[in-house]
């Protein structure tokens, strides 16, 4: 039985397969000095973080590109197909809503749901919007597991614990707002102050 | 002098920022052990975060909210005003635009630009949409430093390379491509399928 893959090593997967599907098409070999440095990375670290999947490069050759890019979806869980609801029917649950037509494999964006009657009924690509009110029927008919979040702050609680309630076991919240869930669901909190506060972190350096 | 801050560490400066932000009102001292609860890091790992900004904690009573909010802030370069231009006029952009008023501290968004002719001219938020030829003119005159990306994939290099001959400094890149810029620019990239693949991964030990 392997360890687990520890958090930090699990919020560095999703790079390492960027980076591999950003190579360019035929390469079929990689070194960890290469992903390393496309990622900004130490090597050793990029090592590390592989051999936790039980992945090995070849000195002098380096890693397999399609084997490592297989392992590393499969520790993701991308074999899976996962589906997702949107609630909140914004400028931002819309542009994620048609961002899910960008390519995010492995998952399938399946409801988007707000509580206004303005929105209920519109369509937002190829989702219309939903009251409120069916959330809890949806996810259990379209098997959802995750959530995303693009309510104002003040409402986001609510809607963390409906979607709690519906079975969601993922929730992806994107309002500026921490979330009290029940023990069993995951919460991971997207915010764009952060990213800019990083930034702004470098260029008071420049 | 003080040696520099690791990358990881500013990493979770605005995370420790946001948790003091969260904190209810009168509140004047937070432990390590609470504040690294709060974000499910180890406690030694916050005290040494924090040493780096020279920031000790009291044993038994912990760090002064009111100082250590301060420090933070001031390492993360946010005692300055940024200004900020978002090129890409959809319905992500417009999500960030609106983002503005929710209260980002430190940063105004100074500008929005796209090429689309359906769009320039039209009102995002408090921003009128202004044609490409006019954002070397806007960012000098306005004195923005950051720009964020919002076009699709396909258009997002020759935006980057714009705003870099236009002056910008720092770029979050919210297209799913790996941009190429000059030396000197400072490139985040921001992408929801990370966001979900680490959740799916979450999900998939469930």
């Amino acid at each position: 039985m392997k360890s687990p893959v520890p958090p930090a090593t699990v919020q560095r997967l999703p790079l390492y397969l960027r980076a591999l599907d950003d190579l360019p098409q035929g390469r079929t070999s990689l070194s960890s000095t290469d992903l390393a440095e496309h990622l900004g990375l130490n090597p050793a670290k990029v090592r590390k973080d592989l051999s936790q999947l039980g992945s090995y490069g070849v000195r002098g050759v380096g890693y397999d590109v399609e084997h490592l890019r297989f392992q590393i979806r499969l520790e993701l869980g991308m074999d899976k197909l996962w589906r997702v609801v949107i609630v909140g029917a914004g400028n931002l649950g819309s542009a994620l809503a048609n961002y899910g037509g960008l390519g995010v494999r492995g998952f399938e964006f399946v409801g988007m749901f707000d509580n206004s009657s303005e929105k209920i009924g519109s369509q937002v690509g190829s989702l219309p919007v939903e009251p409120m009110d069916q959330l809890p029927g949806a996810v259990a008919e379209r098997g959802a597991t995750i959530g995303i979040v693009t309510v104002p702050a003040g409402a986001a609680q609510e809607v963390a614990e409906a979607l709690a309630k519906a079975g969601i076991k993922s929730i992806l919240n994107f309002a500026p707002t921490v979330l009290k869930v029940p023990e069993g669901v995951h919460v991971r909190r997207v915010d764009l102050s952060t990213e800019l506060q990083v930034l702004s972190f470098y260029l008071s350096r420049q």
